[in-house]
């Protein structure tokens, strides 16, 4: 099944121990502290403030500022990816695939909104090596995306999707959640990722060996769709 | 023509005079070092520095930082709103209306990077009167897109789509392009918006009325899709 290569690496987490867990709660603080702030404006003083945790207590976990961005961002991209894998396990319809990645996805993203911004904000802060892992992190979880959506494209033999363009497209709608979701108005996010998933799907199904505008497709008939669902 | 609403306010702007040329220079300038400092980080002092400006120069265009982060994001969204009723003028058509729409937010947003970013990273800095004044913009060119979204809609006789969420999704994609935007790999941006544009109107066509999932179409017809391009 072409979907296990996903989820190949698939491991199942110990239980976290009192250091990861006290580790979790400082990585929480420091993400409502970096997004209230920004990152630069930040001092390590401000998270002791907010996590109840004193200067030297938090330098047991990280050495400076940057590490702890990095371990933000290193914990948010591993569990996502873990996540992904772990929802994929048995998943071989690509269709259900995309659906479950758009839900991990904003799972995660709404779920604690103030990481998310974080995560948009501060992407291109860390360099050197920190820089490259979390690259290295970031372009493995795109290219699941791009495995699931390349796989949809043959099950359904579709032609002609621009897929970097699609998979970046669906990344800036999940991403840009962080901004505009309100539950009260917005009701069961869960409800929002099904409709998102929807309106992608739609939106790459019809692409397929058809980009004559909309109103061209109508004039000409359904071809494009009679296509994509044979 | 319903269209013609967007276009009340139109009004052809006065060629730059000389201050309004120098203040245009001195918002690059400043969205620049905004961008690869964050507001919170930068510093009047190095405005003046990238501006080739002294600080008393400077202060004759604006009174504050957060003047200057005001007069940024208000020249911004004025420009959008004022091109977008130019582009719009004479269209009747709904859906090349929302072509227009995609590729107005595009040519400024891949335009001007650096100001892209600014404009969705200090998103809620401003507080107080610059930021009514800002959510004010942002609520019309917000409703500049629903509108055209509900006449594209009623042309279409679809129901059942979820607008909000559309908009929302809409301005997801294309914001998040400053990201990843790259001409080399990319091509040309007329096309990307075009393409993106076909995604959206795709998207949004087979969900009028047919809030079924994409395979579950697939095995009950193309109900949905007829009733669209009815």
């Amino acid at each position: 099944m072409a979907l296990s290569t996903l989820a190949h690496s698939k491991s199942v987490p110990s239980p976290p121990n009192k250091y990861d867990r006290r580790l979790g709660e400082i990585l929480h603080h420091a993400s409502a502290v970096f997004c209230d702030k920004g990152f630069a404006a930040a001092s390590i003083r401000d998270i002791s403030r907010a996590s109840g945790t004193s200067l030297a207590g938090l330098y047991y976990y990280f050495k400076s500022k940057d590490h702890l961005l990095f371990l933000i961002q290193q914990e948010a991209f591993t569990t996502l990816i873990r996540t992904l894998e772990e929802k994929l396990s048995g998943v071989s319809d690509p269709e259900q695939a995309i659906r479950m990645f758009v839900e991990n996805h904003l799972e995660h993203f709404v779920g604690d909104p103030k990481r998310a911004k974080v995560l948009s904000h501060e992407s291109d802060t860390l360099k050197g090596p920190y820089q490259s892992e979390i690259a290295a992190l970031k372009k493995k979880y795109y290219r699941q995306c791009l495995t699931i959506l390349e796989q949809f494209q043959a099950a359904r033999q579709l032609r002609g999707v621009n897929t970097r363009l699609a998979v970046l497209s669906l990344f800036g709608m999940m991403n840009w959640i962080y901004t505009w979701y309100n539950p009260r108005v917005d009701g069961d996010w869960k409800e929002v990722a099904s409709q998102m998933s929807s309106t992608f799907l739609r939106g790459v199904l019809g692409a397929g060996g058809n980009a004559k505008p909309v109103a061209q497709r109508k004039q000409g008939g359904t071809q494009g769709n009679k296509r994509s669902f044979a």
